[in-house]
């Protein structure tokens, strides 16, 4: 089965937990075991899996890919001015798999999934894929 | 179902829209929902989801890998001297998996599904696995 | 089906390959064609498909996720002193999928699965599914 979510983003650039929201699709699937796939329908947003208990972690994130990916130096910038959102999102990807086990998301004790807003704030479209 | 294509690429390094193959793949296989994925079978070579229009984007990917891993300084040249090429298809990853619905690849308006070339020009190999 | 094993790593920062554990999984499997999953149940460990003949390749790795993501600068490091860590496994990532054709992982010649140690050393779980 297949569910949607909306993620409303409230920064330029931040990490929000989306973790909640994939295991509720979950809990409605009702399978026990298989996989979770879990994608952004955007070219500026990303869905990485990381540390779910630290918010330093997140600013962690978005200060890394900063300083990995300057603004305003290129081409893109001249079409839409956000070069830079476009080079994390392709770099981190689009989605995550996640196994499901014994009807729960396998995640280990310190893995979150979030969404990871590159060009904000904006309405985010996240599919859930559960088979 | 399974399929495989050849991307030849024409360049040393290069991004190459591959979307429209992938759908056609998708189209054959004549399912309504599920999952697609795209795996390229070389170590030196990957798949992205970005943007889809813009040439300029796909050469600051170029340009982007090739700031955040130099040729020339790692171990691996000691063997076949194309060391970043590994470094830069391991940071992005052979594969992406797409939902299908409604008996399309669920991309938002601006993603496409991009070859990246890291050491060419080569003749790659493309998986597309859809179920 | 699915199925854990476990990798005991021996350094702080290292890259192991298990190509061959998640191949013997496919085996009792049994399928001949599909998708083969792989997981890593933790935030400061990924799963990479890169070159798997050179050891060289592996130490690069290490080399190049160091040059990226430098230590003791992170927010994170207050909590865990790990965030580097933690920057890394969430860039390449827990998880990889690779196509399951007549029988065999469809990697490429010079393609191996490798775990990505980025804060050990540690027991490490990682899930295959396979279907």
């Amino acid at each position: 089965m297949q569910a949607t979510f909306t993620v409303s983003t409230r920064r330029a650039r931040e990490v929000v937990d989306i973790t909640r929201q994939v295991a509720a699709v979950l809990e409605r699937a009702g399978i026990t075991e298989g996989l979770c796939t879990v994608f952004v329908r955007h070219a500026t947003a990303a869905v990485v899996i990381n540390e779910n208990a630290d918010p330093g972690f997140r600013a962690d994130l978005v200060t890394a890919l900063d300083g990995l990916f300057p603004e305003g130096v290129w081409e893109h910038d001249k079409v839409d001015d956000n070069g830079a959102a476009h080079l994390k999102a392709a770099l981190l990807g689009p989605s995550e798999v996640i196994p499901v086990t014994g009807g729960r998301l396998a995640l280990g004790t310190w893995q979150g999934i979030a969404l990871v807003e590159c060009d904000g704030p904006r309405e985010r479209q996240v599919i859930v894929d559960i088979r």
